[in-house]
């Protein structure tokens, strides 16, 4: 497929915009230097034709798919060190290889709560990585260990930790080289290799440390934590931009303190830290006022805390939540207050069917469509080709695999999951009854934008990589593409 | 203020509009036949001339307000008959007269649960009603006696009854008169009387009894339940259109089985009757197949029931809920399906800052803004000129209001509310960040729509009544018109 200018023109396809549209236009690449062209200024301005033009058929032409929780796939776990860094590294180029069969072209390996000496083994080995024929590895998603006890989930109870250092603790467990400051890690700077940290916020030190992980580059997202409302909104108010899971290993929305799922519903406008009637800074006076680097402000336990101890924070406020404040003329006209001081964060959600109800799906979406990110949480055995039954996980336990549907054995205890990403957008359109359009959005520009890589990757923008996925109409993977070379096709 | 013709053009105001924007617009009515005219047929067409040009400074002139769930209102209870039909007119009416301070030009009196004996007592006289300078009584809200005794709320336990008969049941309760079919009630037929009914669709007898109902006019709302997501979507299937007090006195959004609130999130493509490969019919084959006139159906048990026994009914389903259906090209495109097989529910919302935490209000509302319904909830004790402390209710009970939170004595219960329905539309607005248009239409529009009454009620259609609520800016009530004359004003 050697070429002149190495240009290749899309055509007849239908490219997915990041409003969630889908549009009938062309899309050029650079075969060459991997990157998406601008269409117009290659073609009108500069004149340039094509060496290939591709003619789609009518089907959809999307940036890849970017997983930002995954754990494993292929019979690979990304947490377990077999004591060979080369097993290792053949099992993640491994993973890296076969997922674009599933649409995926980047992903954030997660990393969940480990024995502490495990982590520098790991560590070192995450890096960010590509190769010309694999999805590319954003670096890692590390979930754990400084997370609640009580909404532990799968996570070994006894490596559970409190940060009660802040900052220090977090480098202790996942070293200080990985939480490196960074401008602009996607461009060349391998060396950094945190990219999100999933912790709750109630556990010593965790919300002291949340700015300053922020001001590194790390997504801070809330999970496996029973955060109140006050909580959760301080989290959010000191940086937190992402929601791990949204619904499982949390508290379920109690309406007089919905908690982290809660968030979705919250008002930029009442939570804003100017204004002094503000109803949440009503409720929650201490919470949102306290500077985010003293430390151990709002955890009012360690990690071993048992869920029971916390019944006096889950207790809904009885007390009004309302001041007499009055509306200003902002509010008079449709449309929403324009000087955000709260954004709402991103919000992953696995769509197999089995972690959430349809109905719930569609409530949280509905409610904060900009914010949705689907995932996978995938075990190690993902692998659309293989059969039903029980498989080995690690420590002598054992998976049970029936359809997408993966738990414990013995136990009802969800396990992640088994669904493939391409899968998850086809199940989250008829879930929500939105179009597909808008679903591949939210397994591609969602994504990127709470990362901060939207320039690179999960869009069609000139510059970007040209990491591709061609879909049916009715959203099966028929071919990948990374950086401007087809890496797979069902044919 | 007689006239040579009644005409009245209000100028200089903003108008409501349906979609829930502000329009600055001129309004016309004629006075003498209390209705909205069609100001281009009027003026342009007719080319007559307003005896009144009434300049409202630039202020909103906004439907009056619909209230579809009270208590009671200025020290009345509309659930207490003291054994005298004047006395209790008496204070029905004074509730009507004095109500429209809040804005509140039509009102559904709400009926709790009673002993068995005193409804034929109250229903002869609570029928529609209207007088010139009142709000008008659109017949009542029987909520109860056929609700779930583990949600009762502060309903008396003793009254609660099922449906063994089905409709029969209902009719001995109501009476049957009060359940007469009526092609268009508000229309001068002023016999009958039930217009809402709020019960579980798990409770012996309901479920089958909701179709007949529907049938007969009456609203059948869903509350005071702990519905599965497989009961409440069979209960909407057969013809449910509201909720009541959407979270309060229902389970809790539990995300793998969101029972009633997840109605909201209900996905008319989804729960397509039609469509054999349908998540939730797959799930719930028995409930969505099954005839609904077929009685108990699905009621597991009688209303005497705690929620213990339910524990079968409400353990969250961890088999898989997604088919191996295929998207279609519906999906292709933005928008929505358009062969909707099931509408969701309308649903109540108690706006005063207590009921529900604003996250919650906003994350329902924001999921569903076309369905939402403002409501007080109000007790007896409801009135903006009435100091904090202690008040009798009745049967030697009493309730304490502090400020617009109102419990049950010597409980953390609570029993209604004491916020006026003006104040739910400027909080709603805030909680939301809305538009005060868009929260208006949750007070107009939208519960009119719910009645089947908008041509008449909560729009400024022509030819609807000319019950009007002038608001300023901030969404505070400057004065009330009930049938194109004032009845109401602050100055």
């Amino acid at each position: 497929m050697s070429s002149a200018n190495g240009l290749i023109c899309f055509t007849n396809c239908l490219l997915p915009q990041e409003d969630g549209g889908l549009v009938e236009k062309d899309l050029w690449i650079d075969e060459r230097r991997g990157v998406i062209l601008d269409s117009q200024k290659t073609f009108f301005v500069r004149k340039e034709r094509p060496d290939r033009v591709i003619d789609l058929g009518g089907n959809i032409l999307s940036p890849g798919f970017l997983d930002i929780q995954i754990n494993g796939a292929y019979n690979f776990d990304f947490s377990v060190y077999e004591g060979d860094d080369e097993t290792y590294r053949t099992g993640l180029h491994r993973v890296a290889e076969k997922i674009v069969e599933t649409g995926v072209t980047s992903l954030l390996p997660t990393i969940i709560t480990q024995e502490r000496s495990l982590y520098p083994k790991l560590l070192h080995l995450l890096r960010p990585y590509s190769s010309p024929t694999s999805a590319t590895l954003l670096g890692w998603h590390a979930e754990g260990p400084f997370i609640q006890f009580a909404k532990r989930g799968a996570h070994e109870p006894q490596f559970l930790l409190p940060a009660k250092e802040d900052i220090k603790s977090f480098e202790e467990v996942y070293g200080a080289d990985n939480l490196a400051v960074t401008e602009d890690w996607l461009m060349g700077d391998h060396h950094v290799g945190v990219r999100v940290i999933t912790a709750a916020p109630e556990v010593d030190g965790v919300m002291a440390s949340i700015d300053e992980l922020v001001r590194r580059g790390v997504v801070f997202s809330i999970g496996h934590s029973i955060a109140t409302t006050g909580l959760a909104t301080a989290a959010v108010q000191n940086g937190a931009r992402l929601i791990t899971h949204l619904f499982n290993a949390m508290p379920q929305l109690h309406h007089r303190d919905p908690s982290i799922i809660g968030l979705l519903g919250a008002s930029p406008h009442l939570s804003s830290a100017s204004s002094p009637t503000s109803p949440v800074s009503a409720a929650f006076p201490k919470i949102l006022r306290v500077p985010s680097s003293v430390r151990r402000l709002a955890a009012e336990s360690g990690p071993q805390a048992t869920s029971e101890a916390f019944d006096d924070v889950q207790t809904p406020p009885l007390t009004p939540i309302l001041p007499h404040a009055e509306l200003d003329d902002l509010h008079l006209q449709k449309g929403k207050v324009t000087d955000l001081a709260f954004e709402r964060p991103f919000y992953e959600l696995i769509v197999d069917g089995i972690h959430s109800h349809p109905n719930s799906v569609r409530l949280a979406y509905s409610s904060f469509p900009e914010g949705c990110i689907l995932i996978t949480d995938a075990m190690k055995i993902l692998d659309p080709h293989l059969k039903d039954g029980v498989h080995e996980w690690r420590d002598g336990k054992r998976f049970v695999k029936s359809g997408d549907k993966l738990y414990l054995e013995g136990t009802d205890t969800l396990a992640g999951s088994v669904v493939t990403l391409d899968k998850c957008v086809r199940n989250f359109s008829r879930f929500t009854g939105c179009s597909l359009g808008e679903a591949i959005r939210c397994a591609t520009y969602n994504p990127a934008k709470c990362l901060g890589i939207e320039n690179r990757k999960g869009t069609l923008r000139p510059g970007a990589d040209a990491d591709l996925v061609v879909l049916d109409r009715k959203g099966k993977v028929l071919s990948t593409w990374v950086r401007g070379r087809e890496v797979w096709s069902k044919s």
